[in-house]
């Protein structure tokens, strides 16, 4: 096989003579073909129709204490395992729109607009996404939130701090908005990352939405259909899902792993973002463990987009091999 | 963890009021949600612009011969590890557009109009989809063909036989032009599939395209940026193609394997399909150490959409390791 690179134009055969060709094509220079599709892919779990909306990426530079619990060298490693480009890592974010039961409910709702105009439109594109697949934020009927961090909360506000799904209910797990809404929680948090989660959570919760939200309890469902369940250590309310309608089952994991490789790969690893490592580490495993043995699909709200995969044991971790990309529903 | 469906509705906690909701969604209805997105998928490599545009899928039961030299068992065991259902197999296709030099170049055509309607829109999608990425396909300068087969030349023709890209020099491989255009060839060919590639061909490039083709050798850019390699066995004169542009560099394998999984995994199985079996599996393992031993990414046409991978060795097969999709460029 050849594989040099030659620049010479090969020389045509001379069976047929080739059409006249315009010299500079028009289509070439053509707006659309410099943006990406897009991001949204559709599929079904019985009755409900699933669309997973990325609201983009976060490509950082990783500190020393990215994972608290592992060697700098060990973690350099496994990212470029990953294909990761040195000392790069990247996050991906998809929350997801749901038609189901005649409603429209949103999960999860990214980084929000100040995020994509800080990060150059690399995120916060979940609004923008959700419109090019068809849905009007003003007839979302429920949104539901798996925990209060600002790649999910943040989407709930507009540019101007207003309500995004004007109509919508905001679901939240009580013991999530027990947490953050706590003043003595707020009080006794660290400066830095954690006040200022706080002090983000406050703004979008007391600030945007006036507290017009509803707790919801593990073990029940939050709309008919999606099992809200206990999945804490992320933060102390962190809540997945599973999905289910006829014999179609999901388990939408929210923030059980990060992207899945390397943490699915490595489920012992403590992320600086795990508010409680060790009990995220736990949850992780017997999440993991639970979906190995049920083989339960698993939606990831940042497994690469469009994030739906199977789940494998892998060594001494799992691997999630994504699901094909089915281009008609 | 409770994994009990339930059917009421969880309790609100009563912290706050919801806001009024109307009592059925008008957005729950509406019609684009019952379509999957369009689906392509854009990346560079240097200078050049990829879209990977999806023409769709193909879910078929697999016969006894679907692997001439592999027991039926063994198959079904790949194919259930590949999560496909019992006894069917999934084949995807996926043409690619270029932006390459000023000039908009497709690589493959699909399965055209004529699969469309037959498959009820399962595939035959290139043409719609093409259009949704914005590309017209009467602008398209160069239309280049990796091998005869009819997923990958049908789509030069439009549903009443005139050309699709009736602007473009349609560009194949020589060697592959002179076998199905040689009279003796066809008149030796098995009665049944070959025969009907032989009627098909015949069909594409004479009644349709009036011969207007010209014929380019390996070793040699195609267009400038894209060096034709043989990868002959499926085809006499199956080609792939190495995309490089500054830094940037991908295999377009073209189908050196079709689906990775199973026939990455299993580099040593001949398909049906495959016209040499011993040939095809030579090239496949010499092109699947080569591009393992370059670290080089592969686009393959029936890797699951989009189609972009890193190649791995994985006991005695290789693993693709699909490229997280990037949801800006």
């Amino acid at each position: 096989m050849e594989l040099t690179r030659r620049h010479a134009l090969a020389a045509a055969a001379g069976v047929a003579a080739a059409p006249l060709l315009p010299a500079i094509s028009a289509n070439a220079a053509a707006p659309m073909a410099d943006k990406q599709a897009p991001s949204f892919y559709r599929y079904r779990v019985g009755d409900i129709l699933v669309t997973v909306v990325s609201d983009g990426q976060n490509v950082f530079k990783y500190e020393d204490n990215f994972i608290v619990n592992a060697r700098k060298e060990e973690v350099a490693a496994a990212l470029e395992k990953a294909y990761m480009a040195p000392g790069m890592m990247t996050i991906y974010f998809a929350p997801l729109v749901l038609n189901i039961g005649g409603k429209v409910v949103v999960v999860d709702t990214g980084n929000g607009p100040v995020a994509n105009k800080n990060s150059k439109g690399a995120n916060g594109l979940f609004a923008d996404n959700m419109i090019a697949a068809g849905f009007d934020p003003a007839k979302v009927d429920t949104v539901v939130i798996s925990h209060f961090h600002t790649d999910h909360v943040n989407g709930l506000l507009t540019a101007d701090g207003a309500p995004a799904f004007p109509n919508a209910e905001v679901l939240v797990p009580a013991v999530e908005w027990k947490f953050w809404m706590d003043d003595g929680e707020m009080s006794r948090a660290p400066a830095g990352r954690m006040a200022g989660l706080f002090k983000n959570n406050r703004n979008v919760f007391d600030a945007g939405l006036k507290k017009k939200v509803t707790p919801y309890e593990w073990g029940k469902e939050v709309v008919p259909g999606l099992l809200a369940v206990e999945s804490i250590g992320h933060t102390p309310g962190h809540t997945s899902y599973v999905l289910s309608s006829g014999s179609g089952k999901v388990f939408i994991q929210s923030d059980v792993t990060n992207n899945p490789n390397p943490f699915a790969t490595n489920p012992g690893w403590h992320a600086f973002f795990d508010q409680d490592g060790e009990v995220a580490e736990k949850t992780r495993r017997r999440v993991y463990d639970m979906v190995v043995a049920e083989k339960l699909m698993v939606q990831g709200f940042h497994y690469p987009f469009p994030g739906l995969g199977h789940v494998e044991k892998d060594g001494s971790g799992y691997r999630v091999v994504p699901a094909p990309w089915n281009p008609v529903i």
